[in-house]
Parts: C-alpha cells; structure tokens; sequence
C-alpha cells in the first residue's frame, strides 16, 4: 500500500479522467458499488485464487466468547461477516443482479475504482490497487466484444500509448482443441495451465508436460505436437485451408474473424492477434477472451473475456456478460503526463507581516481570471522554494508586498524547475 | 453502504471535479493515503468516538491456536492489525510526518476519498461516506485559516450552493470563558459539551446544566449567565464598547476579526459569524473552529479547525496545522447537476442483424467528431428504451441499418426525457 505525494498523484487523476471521459464517450455508464461486501459473496467461488488473497472484517460486537467458540470450533470465517473486494467483477454480477431492473436492457458499465489482495510484498505487487474496468451485460453478440476491445483501444491511445497489441482466443477453441487430444473433461483447466506456458516452453514442451502430468496420452503426443505446428504467426488465416485443422471450433473462430474485422475498421492502430494458446487464467470465462500486450514488457495490460454463467450465480437465470480491465497501475508507470499548463499556475511570494486581506484580495483577483494560484511565505531560501513550485507545475512568480493593492501591479517572471 | 447507479455516479462525479478543481485553483495540492492504516494508529486516542466505530480487518495468517490465546487473554484487539480510517485527518498526519522531507514548507492539501464508520444503521448515516479535505500545514498565522475558508466558500459557490454561512470561534475564546466561570482544568472538555447546547437550551439552561453536573459553583452562576446574556447576534463588535467582557480572549478575538476582514474581502457572499458557543467535538482542535450552516438545515454542511498539537504526536516534533472539511454526502444531496449537453449525446438503434463492422464505423465517426454515442439494439419496446436514454441525458437518437455506410446518412430526431 502506498502514498501518493502530488505530482503522482496528479498524474493518477490526469489518466483517470482521461479513462473515465473515453469510456463515457463509447456509452458506459459509471457506476460505484461499497469496498467492502459480504464474505460469504466474496468467498462464493468466482473468484479463483483471489479469493485466498481478500482482507477480512472483524465482526463488530464480538466478545471473546464467540472469539473462543470459533477457534474451538475451527471455523474462523465466522470472525468476519464482510471483507475487502478483490475485483470489480463480483461486486458487478451482486450489482446487477440487485439493480436490474432499473438498468437498460443491454447495461454497458464503467467501474474505476480500488481493490485489495494481500499479495505477499513484491516488486510491481500492491495490496491496494485501482482497476479500471468496462464490462458489458446482455448481449450475447461479438458486437459487445467489438465496443469492449473498440473502446479499450480508443483510451490506451488518448492515454499516449502506442505500438500495443491485443491478442485474443475463444474458450470454445480451447475447449475443443483439448477435447482432440482426448483429455478428460475433469483435466481441461489443469491442461490450460499447461498450453498456457507454450510461448515460454514451445509446442514440444506443451505436450511433454501435458504427458508427464498424465492428462495425455504418449500415444497422442506425435498429432497433438502436429497440432500447434506451423500456425500463423498473427493467428489469423486458418480457414483459408480448403480444409480447417480437425482441432479448430470454426464457429468460435468465426466470431473472432467478425470482432477482428470490426475492430480494424474502428480501431486500425490497434493490432488484433489470434492466440490459440492465449487462456486467462480465471474459471468463468465461456467465449472469447483477449489480453493487450506490449512489445518488450513481460506482463499483460489488461485483459478480459466473456462470462455468461457468472450473473446467473447471483441471479438465478443465466444473463449473457463479457468485460475489459485495463491495468491501471502498470499503465500509469508508462505514461507522460502532457506539461501542465503551467502559464496559468502563479505563485505569490509573500513578507510574513503581508496583511491577509491584501494577500486574499489578490489571489482572489488571479483565480477569478482562471489562474492556479498558491500563496507562499517568503523563507530564506526562496530560490529552493521557487524551484519547488516549478516542479509542482508552476510557470511563473511574483513577489507581494504590503503595498500591493491589486494583480496589476505585479511583476512576473518566469519560473524554471531544475529537472 | 450504497451502490451508486449511473445518474448517481454521474452526478457525484460533476460534485467531486468541481471541488477538485477549485481547490486546485487556490493553491492546494491533492494527496492519497491508503484506506488502510496500522490499527494501533487509528486507535491512539486522536480520532475521539471515531476511534470506536472503526473496522478492523482481520491479521492474515491466524491459526485456531492465535484465535483461542487471544479469546483467553481477552486481547480481541490483537486479532486485527490494520483498520479502516475513520477520517482523513489522522491519516494526514501520518503522511505529513513520513513524507515531511519531500513537500513545501507550507504544505496545502486536498483529500478526496471514502472513510468507514461502523454506524447504527439509521437515515442520512452511511457506513462509507466521501470526505473532502483540506488542509494547511506549517502555517501558524490566520493567513492559513483565511485560505482554507476562501476556498471553500470559492468551492461551495461553484457547486451552485447558495445562502450559506460559516459559524467561527476559537477554542482560546472557550478555554477563558471556561477559566472565567472556574471551572477546573479537567472538567474543560465535559464543560464545552454543554456550552455546545446553547442554541437549544439558551444560556440559562447551559448554565442550570453546567450547575447541575457539578462543574460551576452555584454562586457563580448569575455571573456567567450575564457573561452569555445580550451578546451581539452576529457575534461581532465586542470590541467596541469601552471595556471588552472580562471573558473574552481579546488576541484569539482579534485573530478572528482579521479573519472575517480577509474574508469579506475574498468571499463577500460567504458570511462569516462569530459564535462563542462553537465548539466542534474533537478534543485536537486548539485555535479558530469554523462550522458551515445552512439555513433551514438542522445539521452543519462541514467544519473544521486548527490542531496544531497533532502532527507533533506523530512527528516528535510540534507543527501547527489547521483544516476544513466538508460534508460531501450531505452537499450531494443539495446540489443540481447542471443540465448535460444532451445534443452532444447520440443513441443509435440498431437491428440485431446488422454486421458490427458497419456499427462500430458509425459509432467511430461519431466517437470522433465529439459525441459520446450509445450504440442500442432494438427491442420490442422501442419506446422504452428511448426513454430510458433520454433520462440518462442522450439528446436524440437515429436508426442505423445495414445498409447505413456512414454518420452523414443518419436522421436524428431528439429525445424527450419522461421526467
């Protein structure tokens, strides 16, 4: 967990207005669910591993009987009743399975906000962190995948990044190509974990480990191997065959091949790349699934794919979903925040026996012309101050005096920060 | 705790830009502390009450074994390790503390950010409510406080509110009027929580009560229900009999009405009126105390004060500090949202058959050229669903068509909201 002094923290809220005012451009609607949520929604099994990772609340008004009575009992989830969201989609499916019925028909939300894991401390992980998702609520149509993946692109561009790549896969695809080499359908997360890792290891090192782990069989090896031979390199082309590989879910492949020719023509800086081995890692994910890569970082951007069974779980009957989080925290480290418009921030360098109204009066004067305006008592280092102030996003000084009746007469000169 | 749905959101957003900007305008820079903090911080007797209503969470790792010694030595509190924040007061001074080589000598702060109090629930009381601060750090003159009520005043009349006024007072004015009447040192705080009730019991009653819990003598008390008697409503202009009241700290007096002369100057709309029962409840405040009102209102809009003795207990060293909050969830509630730009704002209604790439080209040219555009796929009830854009603030609509190749061929009729 972190502090974040000024300048970081403009920074922040310069890409979070930026984020928040595309989304809205692209029709989502931001909405603001509590930090906290009841540990029993939190822990209901959709969210994987983070679940393991979420801050619990004490109860309030326990006493140290029921202290006791749950240790002696063992079950200490009793000792806390809500805990800290881990991610935003949980709080979503609770949400909109609460709200429905005063949201449209097709609910396209934006929810910017912090979550929290208790990450063991390490370089790049934090245990509070801000999320930035997009997410799109009954549509089961790849054109909610198209405003999803159309508007991502739009904001990491207005947000400065460029030479981006989405790489995308359909669980459909995974779900069969799995099912071509015979692996049982108990396996199929385990042997996503491994097809996973073939960027790392290669294709050979895919079906080894697949073999070792004994979810193939070694007969199967040599056409499984076969399979993820020789495939495009961007992913696209596979249907240009006369006849499609046995292990593709043409279907599937369809769609991406319909989001992929909308997404070129709304977005045609952002590369759209098939990944047959792309899988995120989360368990409720049902159709295409897709991830922003940078050439040269070795994490992901951001991410998503379609959920329709989730909001099920909160509502009883299944409603079609899919989203999009871009990770904020590591898009922050990568952008430049535009200079300031520093012409219009000024300080006032003020003697200490200065009269507060003669001071207020004319700050008061510059911020009605539009100016930013900071009052600073003079110190004995003015030259460290001013340089301060410059790096703030300052652009200019002048000194008031006792004398000063109004902005008019003030002299200002130029500041300039020293990096 | 609430979920906030979009025309919330939306509005709550306008409200906290607004502050943010206008604050920013006047000087003061924003700052982040996590929501977290170390429990044994937010329970070091800073925060009053609040430290009671404070969420603990739950120390990772606990074993059954943990759990029942703490039941058996009756220290629940060792079961928690972090806390919630109960203000942004305390969490400031820690930031001051830490980060104190890294900022202005006269540091100016803003925070914007959700606090936890684990409230009975009951109406206007919320579990997780927004605080907006600001605060002055190192500045000991009332040049601090003259900012500080400037700018709220700047910012409670961007947000449209209207008729306001601020209450101030100091607690030295209350310290000699306390010593005045001779009621003990020790009794100070308990007398302050009976002076606060004037306003409703007038000054008889505070002194029948003051008798009455034992802190004034009895025969002291025709003396100081003359002190209270025929004060100016205002509060001003007791200086200008010949002799000042022998109650009134006239230096703590004069610090205010060099006050309200900066003020006038800065903010003539915002009055500004000494009340000598002001108190504020928190036990840190040493200096000028202020308290917005609103006509007609039966609570304050926020309020604030100086503490110049709280920074110290986390810094080892004394640095005077003042602050003003104010009180989000309550102006929220006040303020209208100015009309959106609703011509800005498009809906286009598609059939479910057309191809997503034709939409989303449509949706791009509009995208660009300014609009924030809501691509809707048509219903039964079309009309529904046009309203339902309508009241999210979308101006007018248009029918795109398979055959729609771009934005020029679109026909835009405007939307009417029902309410």
């Amino acid at each position: 967990m972190r502090d974040f002094l000024p300048a970081d923290k403009a920074k922040r809220e310069h890409a979070l207005a930026t984020i928040r005012g595309t989304y809205a451009a692209h029709g989502f609607d931001e909405i603001e669910t509590p930090v906290m949520e009841d540990a029993a929604r939190l822990h209901s099994g959709l969210g994987g591993d983070n679940e393991k990772l979420a801050f619990g609340v004490l109860r309030r008004g326990l006493d140290a009987d029921a202290v006791a009575r749950a240790a002696a009992s063992g079950d200490l989830a009793s000792l806390t009743d809500l805990g800290l969201r881990f991610d935003l989609t949980v709080p979503l499916a609770r949400f909109y399975a609460t709200h429905r019925a005063d949201l449209p028909v097709v609910f396209k939300s934006i929810q910017i906000a912090p979550v929290w894991r208790a990450e063991r401390p390490q370089k790049g992980r934090y245990r509070q962190f801000m999320q930035c998702d997009i997410d799109i609520i009954g549509d089961a149509s790849p054109l909610a995948e198209v405003e999803l993946i159309t508007a991502t692109a739009a904001t990491l561009s207005a947000l400065g990044l460029t030479g981006l790549r989405i790489r995308i896969n359909h669980r459909a695809i995974l779900r069969k190509l799995v099912e071509t080499w015979s692996i049982a359908q108990t396996d199929y997360e385990r042997a996503l974990i491994t097809i996973d890792k073939e960027d790392k290891i290669g294709a050979d090192g895919v079906v080894a480990e697949l073999v070792e782990l004994g979810l193939l069989d070694a007969s199967a090896a040599p056409a499984a191997a076969a399979d993820l031979a020789g495939l495009p390199n961007d992913g696209w082309g596979l249907l240009d065959a006369q006849e499609p590989a046995p292990w593709l879910d043409v279907e599937a492949y369809r769609q991406l091949l319909a989001i992929r020719e909308a997404v070129a023509v709304a977005a045609p800086d952002m590369a759209l790349v098939f990944s047959h081995n792309l899988v995120r890692g989360m368990g409720y994910y049902t159709g295409p699934i897709f991830e922003i890569e940078h050439p040269g970082l070795g994490y992901s951007l951001g991410g998503g794919g379609r959920y329709d069974g989730m909001i099920g779980r909160f509502l009883g009957t299944d409603v079609p979903a899919t989203g999009f989080s871009i990770g904020f925290e590591r898009i922050v480290d990568l952008i430049e925040v535009p200079a300031q418009a520093a012409s219009d921030a000024v300080v006032l360098v003020h003697d200490a026996d200065a009269p507060p109204s003669a001071l207020i009066a004319v700050k008061t004067e510059l911020v009605a012309s539009g100016k930013r305006v900071r009052l600073e008592r003079r110190t004995k280092n003015v030259k460290a101050l001013l340089e301060r102030a410059a790096e703030s996003g300052y652009g200019s000084f002048a000194f008031v005096t006792a004398a000063t009746a109004s902005a008019d007469q003030l002299e200002f000169k130029p500041l300039t920060a020293r990096h």
